[in-house]
């Protein structure tokens, strides 16, 4: 799978957030950086849209301005898909990665913003779905600049995992993904770091068998909860 | 009243919408049509913000691009919207003058957009509530180049009253605007056809008063349906 992130951030090099996201994705060999703010002048449409059939997987990737993309990232959808006949995005994944500077619980009902993100964001919905595109769940960073150390880190794999893994994403393929990247770890370690990761990623595994039992029992008990809620 | 027209279409003079629509306003002596177009490289801030404190109502006027604004107006609002301190726009009216490329009824759920108007432009109406506007109810312009000369007459009075008319909206302000309008014909014709107008004004005149006679006996009538539906 290639993954392409569109960058539409207009300056990336000042945004602590997407400076964090580009460092997120340095060894990630299937997944392309795309900054928009690179492009200087017009947008040549041959280009992008080229880059758009290589990958099977689209990620836009931005602040949200005014409630809405920002006036970059709006400039490419209007200049790039211009003849839409020239361009097939059927069958392609398209994942939204959104940075939010008001708190993402001020978008619900009654909060200061009111309206909600995937409200806000639907014309990007429409526009998946007018090129039939498979939309991903949307991937919402809530004010980068306040997350302490933890979170970053939570942050860090949970994009990593959203740019990487098939969808939908699965408890047993988030574990399989975090033991692979323990194992690049292990690989390239040696003498006692090499007998402690050795041991993290054993336990790691055990633990993954037990959970995995333990979801074999519960799976008939939570059936039912999925749809209505308990 | 002084409206302001900010007109978000990228090439307004290729549009027959848009010179329809600045067509209509030549005679309006409270608003004032600003086209973003013209406006060569960036926005002057400043300038912009004095044109919107200037005015009591402001429209923003474009084609849907995209299921969402034009470039060229999430630029004026990414520009001009900067440090948010040094505009005041509460208590101003937001109006929004949106022509549709795809039929009206795509808009709802299962046509072949599936998303509804009011939804995708729910980021304006965010703005305006951040900026304390009153958001007025959105003005549709379904495919003008497919609407005959009677539509067209009905959108151009429409869209006048729209644009001068204080909100909500009432069938007497309609009528008494309509009046004032066939007066100021009156005052310009002479001769037969000064007659055949005066004629004209009587009678609608005459008809008014019936309705609002109507209207009177109906009210109590109509007023518990007008919560639940019947």
């Amino acid at each position: 799978m290639k993954t392409l992130i569109i960058v539409g951030h207009p300056t990336p090099d000042s945004s602590a957030t997407q400076q964090f996201l580009k460092a997120a994705v340095q060894d990630l060999s299937g997944v392309k950086w795309h900054e928009l703010a690179s492009v200087k002048g017009n947008f040549v449409a041959n280009e992008e849209r080229q880059l758009l059939q290589k990958s099977s997987r689209v990620v836009l990737q931005f602040p949200l301005y005014w409630y809405n993309v920002p006036d970059l990232l709006k400039r490419w959808q209007d200049q790039v898909f211009t003849d839409i006949n020239q361009v097939s995005l059927a069958g392609k994944e398209l994942g939204i990665v959104v940075n939010v500077g008001k708190a993402v619980q001020e978008f619900r009902l009654g909060g200061t913003v009111g309206f909600s993100l995937s409200g806000l964001l639907s014309p990007l919905a429409a526009w998946a779905k007018h090129f039939q595109m498979k939309l991903l769940p949307l991937f919402v960073i809530d004010r980068f600049e306040y997350q302490n150390l933890k979170q970053q880190q939570q942050l860090l794999i949970a994009y990593q995992q959203f740019l990487e893994l098939p969808q939908p994403v699965t408890f047993a393929a988030q574990e399989a993904w975090f033991l692979d990247k323990l194992k690049e770890k292990v690989d390239l370690a040696s003498g006692r770091q090499r007998q402690q990761l050795e041991l993290i990623m054993q336990q790691l595994q055990e633990k993954t068998t037990k959970l995995a039992d333990l979801q074999a029992v519960l799976r008939p008990i939570r059936k039912d909860d999925q749809i209505h809620g308990n």
